[in-house]
């Protein structure tokens, strides 16, 4: 093929054979493994679709040999550019890897190829009574395989974990082409390095994941919501704190600060007073005999200094009613500006008005909003900034900022990212996040994964 | 000092002035680090008692210009001998690290040093409501360092997990004497590599821990108690796996075989009918008004074919007295052998009844009795073989034996250790556990943290 690039010629004869129609070089697949949901845009050498572990091992060992990069990549759904081929080389995306391979209910296990859409698995858990737990927005189109490898989460974490708290065992390829088996399809384990919860969140730099025995848990029959809406951030980050210290762990506890509150009202049309500084959304769930009892003691939790309001969602119908707020909120921040950066910085529960007054600071310093919101019960706040891209001095604003909410995150002893990861768009701030010798000692574990750097270059580690 | 061995010759005068008292190179100190509670023992050349992470780098950097091995201590109440210094060298003893730094109830966080004790750390965090799941027998008196170390559980893991899911950061020093910083004082995280759960379970072999900081839990405000007897050790094991199918999940769920119950019966006079096959013993916790439904739940799961006998204990006393069972057992152990081989193996929770089939039919074939009890909700049941060690024949026997209940347990698809470890007891094991890529890169694993390989020789790894 003429337009074949060069990096791949001498790999194509064996990946045609080996792949057949799913090896892929022609310009316009390519184009279509170009990008994430990051926006950010590189045209890889090659495309390949494997059906089997083995077609796997073979690909990486022939990469290997050719000096080629491999990108592993699910549905592209992550914000970082984790699964942009930005040193080209061949994309591995496991559309065709989509069998659940097995659900064991009395082992609370299903072992599943890393390319099933997490809404897939759950609609097939269903009919067991059982669920996996991590629920990004995306799980309607997103795969197994890519919430791993980002360590995704969701709202549900707060009381279930994410993704690396909901993994038994990883069966992956290194970069040397090994086929390795990391844990087992038990739920204790004390059988040398746990190397499964080590490849959860590496974004596919250290391996790529061929099969997954996944932890499920029992689905709750019922689940009843509350909302609270406060006189400020501080009585509600206060109100957090007593909710997490007391027995009963809310299933969502989810913050919006005071300008997701007034753009769910004026824009989204929810129903909110205009006094309200911070808004929590608290939920539920269990048994429907011991609901009623569990939502009593987060109402009791939820009261005190600075509430203004609290309202208890009875049936499902009232409940969707008290979410609509929640939902009404990402549309309506289009309507600031036409580009937005949404980051998903952690900070200690405790710490969360002072990363919000921190934030509101930042927005008035350099004049741009910043709008919060996110699952207050693990402190994972997203902070969205709101600028237009087209004009310079907003952008250059935005991403100074940024880099200001970072900063200003590490030094209340949080962190980059709760779940989205680091991919290319925060690698560069790793270095304020982890001290020298620890990343070096990231470099020294990717390099005994990866002793040649051909897994997904550029990505997360930033550069020496 | 005329007894000095050579080996630390060129380190005394350095560490005298670095530690004072904390170093310690005579024979009657030497002998007292030189065991663990696998009664194993090994003369270390010197100890060595830090009071400052400082001094952790300067010995372990000191030790490697030196060659000499490091072997971390906490109370040696581990039974594999992963703290007995088999290729002698220093053994750093935590005692003298063992302060409290830090309780934030807010943030769900205990930042700890190394040498507290397990049992100190739940009295300190009583006061504020909450706990640390980990739950060793040897809590009292083992250290958060060495629990750490070795991915101590408990009876509480099915519920709340063990070590590795209730640490959040850890501070620790390499083998090539660099202090990291590995995670975030946080619930969720997705900030490059997850070196901290890593080192959990890793047995002193990659880095020294100097700090921690725990994931802690709400207390429950109330407990309470089921006793199941069962006909045979299938119909316990399926209600094993009904009761971990539904929502509630017990905060125990303990098992004993027939030849455990009648033992409790026999020697350790519990009130238990002739005809029990198997025995359940049924916990649950959280909030007095919901616990009554919570044990219903429970209960119902409990019932089914080959149930005997249920029993609901409605007080404290009344559960005490049903424990009582559990508890006679491990004295009553005794009466059987002078000598005993207590494996924790673990197998997916619906390969129970494969798992104590085959080890009964091992009791016959190797004419030694085995007895079979507990942590059932996660398949990890500790295998007591027991034998007289003077017996040359029975001793040759028992060590046959165990190596088919590890065959066994490996061929259910379980693995050999739940909360235990491998240490130096299971490590020939290992090569059967886990596959010759996978065990090729733990070593690369070990050499990126250790590349001396000074720290803890001889453990947790298999000899090349």
């Amino acid at each position: 093929m003429s337009t074949l690039p060069t990096s791949v010629v001498g790999l194509d004869a064996e990946m045609s054979a080996l792949l057949g129609d799913g090896w892929r070089t022609d310009a316009s697949e390519r184009l279509a493994y170009a990008y994430d949901n990051s926006r950010r845009q590189s045209l890889p050498d090659a495309v390949a679709l494997p059906t089997t572990r083995e077609q796997v091992v073979a690909l990486v060992r022939a990469c290997r040999a050719h000096g080629v990069p491999v990108v592993a990549r699910g549905r592209g759904t992550n914000t970082t550019g984790a699964a942009v081929p930005v040193a080209a080389g061949v994309v591995v995306s496991f559309e065709r890897m989509n069998r659940i391979v097995d659900i064991r209910p009395g082992d609370r296990c299903a072992v599943v190829e890393p390319g099933v859409l997490n809404g897939d698995l759950q609609a097939a858990l269903k009919a067991h009574g059982l669920f996996w737990p991590p629920d990004p927005t995306s799980a309607g189109y997103s795969t197994v395989g890519g919430n791993l490898a980002c360590n995704a989460g969701g709202p549900r974490a707060v009381k279930y974990g994410a993704s690396r708290d909901n993994v038994l065992a990883l069966t992956a390829v290194t970069g040397t082409g090994e086929l390795i088996h990391c844990g087992t399809a038990t739920t204790k384990g004390a059988t040398g390095y746990d190397l499964q919860r080590l490849l959860v969140g590496s974004e596919g730099t250290l391996a790529l994941i061929v099969e997954a025995s996944l932890r499920l848990t029992p689905a709750p029959k019922a689940r009843r919501a509350l909302r609270a809406i406060y006189r400020d951030v501080s009585s509600a980050a206060q109100a957090v704190a007593r909710l997490m210290a007391q027995p009963v762990t809310p299933s969502m506890l989810e913050f919006m600060d005071a300008d997701a509150v007034r753009l769910a009202r004026d824009v989204g049309g929810a129903d909110l007073p205009h006094e309200a500084g911070a808004l929590l959304m608290v939920e539920a769930d269990g048994d429907a005999q011991t609901l009623p009892h569990d939502i009593e003691a987060l109402m009791r939790a939820a009261e005190g200094d600075g509430l203004i309001a609290i309202d208890d969602a009875a049936d499902e119908a009232a409940r969707e009613k008290l979410w609509a707020a929640r939902k009404a909120l990402s549309p309506s921040l289009r309507t600031l500006a036409p580009g937005k950066i949404n980051e998903d910085v952690v900070v200690p529960v405790s710490r969360i008005p002072q990363l919000v007054d921190g934030v509101q600071a930042l927005s008035r310093e350099f004049a741009l909003p910043i709008v919060c919101f996110g699952h207050a019960g693990n402190g994972n706040l997203h902070v969205n900034l709101l600028y237009d891209p087209a004009d310079a001095s907003q952008n250059e604003r935005a991403h100074a900022a940024m880099g200001r909410v970072f900063a200003l995150t590490l030094s209340l002893g949080g962190t980059l990212s709760g779940e989205h990861g680091i991919g290319l768009a925060k690698r560069e701030f790793m270095p304020q996040a982890i001290d020298a010798p620890t990343l070096t000692m990231m470099r020294a574990v990717k390099a005994a994964f990866d002793p040649d750097g051909i897994l997904n270059p550029g990505k997360l580690l930033p550069d020496e």
